[in-house]
């Protein structure tokens, strides 16, 4: 671990910066397999499946018999653990319901907001080792909240063209409308374009790898929104003595066991802090099953002292973290002043953890300093907010003169017109 | 016009079709500007204005001076115009302002969701024969309501090097910080990447020709986000028996005359009205001062004849418009199963104009099909939602058990250990 002592403002760009990805490579092979899809679809979908999962698949979407088998597969346990993530998820999110916002803004002219769903919605799981169920919970019941008709999801299969029972078991108790066992950059493509399968969305939302992320980025330019631009999972912590460093430890650890480009960094006021914390990371780094990939996160991970509370805030804030814990006898100054954070995990019984499964928050957050300006995924994410205006007699007398004089100044006669002749209709 | 009578399902796509436009020669010039203003800043600005805008600005901050006497350039009638716009938006935008949202998902797990403004936000506002000062109005409002500490506007100057008054009196009437004469490309990359003079900013909004669109589109590249994606602008009226002829070709006009590219469409289920609609468009089109610009929108706009309203919303919501107008005894049916247009206008009295300039709902909407998935711009625009979460001792050990068992699920042991950690310290 990098530790850093009262670093200069002037150089705190360089201590924070993450590490860039380069994507240029990759952009001709997404071009080329998102043409083929487009043209070819299921075939072209077929074909790279083969290619890159190693399995032929006849049939690609997952047939309710799958499902039905995948429920008898995973343990009551596990079943109860995500039913109550489902709850807490399923709250938080219900919560976030807006009513329509009505104001008469003069007599006679109603404007109202009102917010409505995005009617078909794409969610991507990633495969490999770790079967990412808790994503599906984070995206399917948030989409089925906000109404979303049509709730998809891609998800590669295994070399037997299987996918793992815990995310059928998830999609299916979450309201997903149809499962596709594709994955990758042919994955993104076929909810982009639409294939004889796969229905065409018009929002897609869900992690991934580069060629994922660049998938989706080539995917914005065919009329498809995505959730947010991703990049590496990234945790600051800020503590001062009040923290527990053995609690301290476990969430920098759970931080950097996503992956060697995991961004992992402790800002603190208190020298001993820093020290006990760099210990504990040692001593249970050793006991992890995914040491490997944790120990080359924890390599570019920081420790930074510095000098006051205002001093971190203001570093903090510049920073942008996904993922913000703060165990500080003062926290609500860190709760207040946080300007640029994805979420917020407060004392220390908040372990990150806790709103990546089950306390009800969304896990999918902007990485890579995006939060200074991008929201996490919340019900809003899948709808839009859509305006209504109606204006009788009287309101276009109160406002029609300023119309006129407006869009005369900007040289616009034929929207000066639509009111002087509703205003001449009303003299006669 | 082109009339199209009960067209056939299958053959919707391609009457709703939008002419699409190629970007791929314009890249490679937005591509060589930014990466100029990337390392040589001020410099490299002033070179692009003395290119593109034909003058050599030695400081291209507006003075203070500079806005005191536009403000004396500009009508009282105009100002007065301005203002009442000015407090109708404010009071629309207002009013779309949520309250913190809490939740105590299990007793001691409070999770709650706050927004809180982007810091620092760039307007764009295009130069060119119509000032479009409106959208200062509509960008520069909703803002400042956020809290956006930092809201600056790029706009090109003239041949004199002068902007506008209507746009210098605007936008200082709506707490814009800082104003800067520079336009097109050059404008968005010195907010991508900051300059000496111009502060780098997070999110940049406004409308702008296909140069500043492809240019928007390529500061997403470097963790700017950008409003929407932009497209020439759309009217889709929906008219019955009960609209007035000629407001409807008003309304009409006034779309066509933003553009050669403008998208107009008339939908009813009345050949009567169709036909005196376009009677009404040939006889005004004839006045208007932008006569060949409406006349080339005109000329590729469509008035389709339905044979029921259900055909009619089923098309429209497959169109998903910028503006949708509709006139119709049945006003609610349309209303209450619109899905996707950017904004809604109800009634005989309500043209287009009133929401372009002074109604007070937003006039920065989603064109081409992006209805279907975003929002046209409002206070949420301008800040992001963050979430907080505070987890006490018995909270973690009601919800701790099933993080553990889902961690463990997903293969990710560290995330367990963080929660294992805690709850063994409390069984001491």
């Amino acid at each position: 671990m990098k530790i850093i002592k009262n670093p200069l403002q002037k150089n705190w760009s360089d201590i924070l910066k993450r590490p860039t990805q380069t994507i240029d490579d990759i952009e001709a092979t997404v071009n080329e397999i998102f043409a083929e899809v487009k043209t070819k679809g299921d075939q072209a979908i077929t074909k790279y499946t083969s290619l890159f999962d190693g399995i032929s698949l006849n049939n690609f979407q997952v047939s309710m018999e799958e499902i039905v088998s995948a429920e008898k597969e995973i343990s009551t346990e596990l079943k109860s653990a995500i039913q109550l993530a489902k709850e807490n998820i399923t709250k938080f999110h219900a919560a976030q319901k807006t009513d329509r916002v009505e104001v008469e803004t003069q007599s006679g002219v109603k404007c109202w907001q009102e917010k409505r769903p995005i009617q078909k919605v794409g969610l991507y799981i990633p495969g490999g080792s770790a079967p990412l169920f808790s994503t599906i919970l984070m995206l399917a019941i948030p989409a089925n909240l906000a109404g979303c008709k049509e709730i998809i999801l891609c998800t590669p299969p295994n070399k037997e063209g299987k996918i793992n029972p815990a995310i059928l078991y998830t999609a299916n108790l979450c309201g997903v409308t149809k499962i596709f066992k594709v994955g990758g950059i042919q994955a993104i493509a076929g909810m982009t374009f639409g294939t004889e399968t796969i229905p065409q969305v018009y929002k897609i939302f869900g992690p991934g790898n580069q060629f994922v992320t660049v998938a989706k980025q080539l995917a914005t330019r065919f009329n498809v929104a995505i959730d947010m631009p991703a990049g590496p999972s990234e945790l600051l912590v800020f503590a001062d003595e009040t923290a527990k460093p053995s609690f301290v430890a476990s969430d920098l650890l759970s931080q950097a066991e996503h992956g060697a480009d995991s961004q992992v960094i402790l800002v603190t006021t208190s020298e001993e802090i820093l020290e006990s914390v760099e210990k504990e990371v040692e001593s249970q780094l050793e006991k992890l099953p995914r040491k490997d990939i944790a120990t080359k996160a924890i390599e570019n991970s920081k420790l930074i002292l510095v000098k006051d509370e205002e001093v971190a805030l203001n570093l903090i804030n510049q920073y942008a973290p996904e993922h913000f814990i703060v165990i500080a006898e003062n926290e609500k100054f860190f709760v207040d002043g946080i300007e640029n954070a994805g979420s917020v995990f407060i004392g220390n019984y908040t372990p990150e953890s806790a709103g990546d499964y089950a306390s009800g928050t969304n896990h999918t957050l902007p990485t890579n300093a995006y939060a200074k300006q991008y929201s996490g995924v919340n019900l809003d994410s899948f709808q839009k907010s859509m305006t209504f205006q109606k204006i009788d007699e009287k309101g276009i007398k109160t406002i029609g003169k300023a119309i006129e004089l407006m869009a005369e100044a900007e040289g616009l006669q034929a929207h000066k017109n639509a009111v002087t002749l509703r205003l001449k209709s009303l003299e006669e």
